[in-house]
């Protein structure tokens, strides 16, 4: 047997064993009782061990050497590639510094949950201290191997080849160009205010309107779930996917929209190369392409008037709803509606960056040693005047409100305003490449879409760097000015 | 390290690989879209692998060995004679024959679910053929590293130490004594018919009134669910434990008393010994003690006048029913309903032997050469009629209506009707032990009966053999006596 096949053995199974814990995790979030939590965390974490196991096997350098000498075809160069790129990330940390983390992390978010309802920062600093050690520990043991900065390392696990030297310069400009076109932006939209909708909307039709939608966008039912967490999020298998949402009775389009948007990250799995499944080159490319894939849906597509005109009548329909506050031109402007809010996850497209950009910023200066993370929350509240012009009054709204530092994941926060900017450059691409994906939306059609999609990005699983990927679909790698060509045409137009 | 301490980490991995897989399953039963079952069945044999790796590791003679030298208590003794023992089972069998039997039973597994269907055992016989080859095969290799017969060894599968000497002599028994027996009782039922329910039972007050009574038995739902699958069981893990029913709204009984037994099954995971949580000694001890836990409750408790009496009230009021149909006599009466029929599943306690020792006699002549595939519907029909004086009309519903033979499950039927055996001879002690047991029962308290089968049957886990245990439970090893007893004091008297 030659060493890539049997490399592809291993591989397989540890995607085997990766999609066991997949499951388990859509379980704890969606169906698993509060009791079982400590249980649960066991079973992942042995899954998790097993996994790593095989991939840094002892004899995975001589497996991995005799592959690079076998005569193999595009597609089997880049999966060794992608072998050699798990087995080198693995292998850089100390197996008694995974657990570490592990352990620290798991402490630190645990206690995050009663420090945010607290807003009691001082609370969680001493675990998030110990998170931040570790994490640079981990951060430095990578960037050796990788040769690269930390912070480069870090964000390398959630987006593969993202470098620093690259987000700096679109991130500067952003955080150019937004405070101003944000106040012009709230100006324009103070002039003509949305009628609101009256609810209750109540949540089986709200449920039901989801399915239909995604339905629409092609999601197959026969090998994927919608239920509800508490947090929406996509997770599963590529042949099982498992969907969440959360719903409101007073608001149906938040509950809609997070639909959509994990829909467009559904899609994506959905679409992966079927001859590579199992395989580290079958997989999505990264955190970057992953976002721009459901942004693509929610924000460029879902929150368009070519959408909004064709889903206005079956909002109505499904909820009843009757008069000017249903129109499309109304409903279109309750969900491009902007505004300056604490929260993150409650953002407009227009005003995340600045959410963003902030918490990089923040990330960066800490990793590096410029800011304590005694100071952390005033350098939070000054940051956030600065980009947005509005300052939480406690750490709940502020520092404490998102938990990724909390729980370790460093080095995250950049990959959604990079997914906002793949997305806009894809789509820009795509409509121009087809005229008919446009006209297809507006009629409810999204199979030209899903036709580009599938044949620039989905397919190719992780077979290009993203910025190849991106050179390829749109004939330039990742910048901001698709971006901000989208934000001026919506915004500045209506 | 110690042989015997590193054995213990070994496995507790199994048993977290094992109970994901058990999740897995669960999932699939109850939530899995229908589409997504190959990709399943991959990630469940990836993990049993991984498990079984572990067990058949090439230095597990020595450790064995070694830990054997070492001084043990009582408990890790135990621990050690069941690592063993899975240790033996599993390296009997060359794992070219496992994959070969996983593939023949799943593709004759699925050939079942149409060929009963369209009652045609011509058009699964090919593929029950090599069932069957394959599993005495299989039989024959863990027959000569137990030293036991073909039979046995399969039965020992499921019922560890489970041996044709000690069923026949006991099954002979039940089958000179039952035919008569099932007259008198017909005659005396036909005598005094209940008043039948009028329905419809709304499944969400059936599914309310289930979950109340498994609170009443003790389950605990803060690590525990009740769920809808088209067959019901209890799955998941002791911490993390999922039971399952189905409902139909013409008949609220049959849902409830599935609901009544799997939290029998379920009693009796959750109060397995937590200190050997993970390890073998741990685990449950075999099918007839499961089967018995549940029995016991679904046919020894709450069949019985002291439960019908406190939870009569309780259902009239779960479904608004007034009038002597809803007397405590009539709902017992009803539930203690005996016929002729020729389905085992929707079998009585009194005729449901006879559908196991059929299968048991059916199952040893095939294995033994002595009956042969093609003569089987045949053997079937005669021996249905020689036991219970009836006679299926066709194959769905004889000798195609269990799916165990089609599934591999070769040796397994006899714990049906072992598991009653024990379930009577386990509360008869139970109550002579206790009498506030019965009392109890009467006043919906279960804190006395399970405090009786913690202390006397859950918390040994599998410390002794199902033998020894029912002889410090009872007095004595497991026989029909009690059984016999129960069923004359039951439908004799009424």
């Amino acid at each position: 047997m030659s060493a890539y096949v049997a490399l592809e053995a291993r591989f397989r199974r540890a995607s085997l064993i990766q999609e066991a814990a997949s499951i388990l995790h859509w379980d704890q979030a969606v169906m698993m009782p509060e009791g079982s939590a400590e249980s649960r965390a066991e079973q992942i974490a042995a899954l998790s061990l097993v996994g790593q196991e095989i991939v840094t096997a002892a004899d995975m350098p001589d497996l991995l050497e005799m592959a690079q000498e076998e005569v193999l075809d595009a597609w089997q160069e880049a999966n060794l590639r992608e072998m050699r790129r798990q087995w080198v990330r693995q292998t850089a940390l100390p197996s008694a510094l995974i657990a570490a983390r592990a352990r620290a992390d798991s402490a630190c978010e645990i206690a995050w949950r009663s420090a945010r309802s607290a807003s009691d920062y001082a609370a969680v600093l001493p675990l998030l201290k110990e998170v931040v050690r570790l994490t640079r520990e981990a951060g430095h043991a990578q960037a050796a191997v990788l040769d690269v900065s930390v912070y480069d390392a870090l964000l390398d696990q959630f987006e593969p080849g993202g470098r620093v030297a690259d987000i700096d310069p679109v991130f500067d400009d952003l955080a150019d160009f937004l405070p101003d076109f944000v106040a012009r932006v709230l100006d324009h939209q103070a002039a003509c205010p949305p009628v609101p909708l009256e609810g209750p909307f109540p949540v089986p039709r709200q449920e039901a309107l989801g399915r239909r939608f995604m339905a629409t966008l092609g999601f197959n039912f026969d090998k994927g779930r919608l239920d509800v967490s508490h947090h929406p999020f996509s997770g599963g298998t590529p042949e099982d996917i498992r969907v969440t949402s959360r719903y409101d009775d007073a608001d149906f389009l938040t509950g809609l929209l997070a639909v959509l948007h994990e829909t467009g990250h559904a899609q994506y799995e959905a679409g992966l190369p079927a001859a590579w499944r199992h395989q580290p080159v079958g997989a999505s490319r990264g955190m970057t392409l992953h976002e721009s894939q459901s942004l693509l849906i929610e924000m460029q597509v879902c929150r368009s008037p070519a959408f909004v005109s064709w889903a206005a009548p079956l909002m109505a329909e499904a909820f009843g709803g009757e008069g000017p506050a249903w129109s499309a031109d109304n409903l279109l402007s309750l969900m491009t509606r902007v505004a300056r809010g604490l929260i993150r996850v409650d953002a407009d497209e227009v005003t995340y960056p600045a959410h963003v950009i902030l918490r990089y910023r923040i990330e960066r200066a800490v990793l590096g040693g410029d800011v304590s993370l005694e100071d952390l929350p005033a350098a939070w509240n000054e940051g956030l005047a600065d980009l947005l012009g509005i300052r939480p009054p406690d750490d709940r709204r502020g520092c404490l409100q998102d938990i990724h530092w909390y729980s370790g994941a460093w080095g995250y926060f950049p990959t959604y305003t990079l997914g906002a900017m793949a997305a806009a450059q894809l789509f820009s691409a795509a409509k121009a490449a087809n005229t008919d994906i446009e006209a297809g939306i507006e009629r409810g059609d999204f199979t030209p879409l899903f036709t580009w999609l599938r044949s620039n990005v989905h397919e190719h699983g992780s077979r290009f760097s993203t910025n190849e990927l991106l050179t390829r679909a749109t004939g330039r790698s990742l910048g901001s000015s698709a971006f901000k060509a989208h934000l001026k045409e919506r915004y500045s137009s209506n």
